[in-house]
């Protein structure tokens, strides 16, 4: 049995945090763990800032929810999906992905949880457990997937690596002349040409 | 984070082999486990039943695709799905369960697979792995998530039982009188009430 595992930002949606800095005008959302390379500093800072801004959850998910899947991804995940098993492993956390998962058609995805209060306010973040990517592919092909991994970042290298077999996706070039050994799609169609030939070949 | 499986048939689509029977007027496809407790040998008699009637997988799809989810499974299904992640851990094969998982909004499955000739023809089926439902819920819960489980029969026991928290839904009274320690379900409504009452719970 078959299973592929797709990055989320940047493979289907855009990326979330940059563009809700944009569409909410805080420049200091525009951070990534390029310019912040501890995580969990990253994160307590983001946290902080929305706390500042009196953003709750709800606030920050009314924004995320304007933003799109990006053009043409709706049509390659449902075609996807009416072929083979498919899972979402992304780093971002439930409660922010929700408003894209729901034009999405409710895809499965494996990330990660915020923590709440009452008021609505985030206080803490949860992640599902380090290197989680990786981790989740090599839970699925313990229990007999073969499995097709995609994304376009440098954390999706290892999940990549982990597959039965897999690509990169609109990856920035640097990661292209690191990685030359993988295969490269640029638009789902090639993805998707790149996927059911894997899917042809039987395990 | 937190997951729900479910079993297939008997709590979302009706019994496949059953209803095809039926529908078929083939009375030998009746058998299950009950009568022939060897999985592979009821297996390979059901394969040779169907080439004996000339049956291809796309003709079977066909009798299966007038099947219909169980009343009220894609509202209580959608619901879920825009609450908590769900998968569906089932013995059946992918493509038997595919004209339903369309019905359903094709949730996420992990099942088996069937070998299918050139003519259309299954000449043999692939399980997964052995106790397949179990060791899903294991490398689940491996990899940090939180598992509800919930099922109707005798192989949905050990997935329920390795689960965070279960519950049964529709069992047959056999089972809910050597289980009665496990929550039991009648309707989508009660089950959505434990699998909420376990949401809430903050592990």
């Amino acid at each position: 049995m078959d299973i592929v595992c797709l990055d989320l930002e940047g493979v289907l949606i855009p990326e979330i945090w940059i563009n809700f800095a944009q569409k909410t005008g805080i420049e200091e959302l525009r951070l990534t763990t390029r310019e912040v390379p501890d995580y969990d500093i990253l994160m307590r800072g983001r946290l902080s800032i929305l706390k500042e801004h009196g953003l709750t959850l709800s606030d920050i998910q009314q924004v995320i929810g304007t933003l799109s899947p990006l053009e043409g991804a709706l049509e390659f995940l449902n075609g996807l999906r009416s072929r083979t098993q498919v899972v979402i492993l992304s780093d971002t956390f439930t409660e922010f992905a929700k408003p894209l998962m729901e034009k999405l058609a409710w895809p499965s995805i494996f990330c990660n949880d915020l923590v709440v209060d009452e008021s609505g306010m985030i206080v803490d973040y949860r992640l599902r457990q380090t290197d989680g990517k990786r981790k989740a592919v090599e839970a699925l092909k313990g229990i007999g997937f073969r499995v097709f991994a995609a994304g376009d970042s440098y954390n999706d290298l290892t999940m990549i690596k982990t597959a039965d077999s897999g690509a990169l996706f609109r990856a920035p070039q640097r990661i292209l002349m690191e990685e030359p050994q993988l295969p490269h799609a640029q638009t789902y169609g090639e993805l998707n040409r790149i996927i059911d030939d894997f899917l042809a070949k039987k395990g």
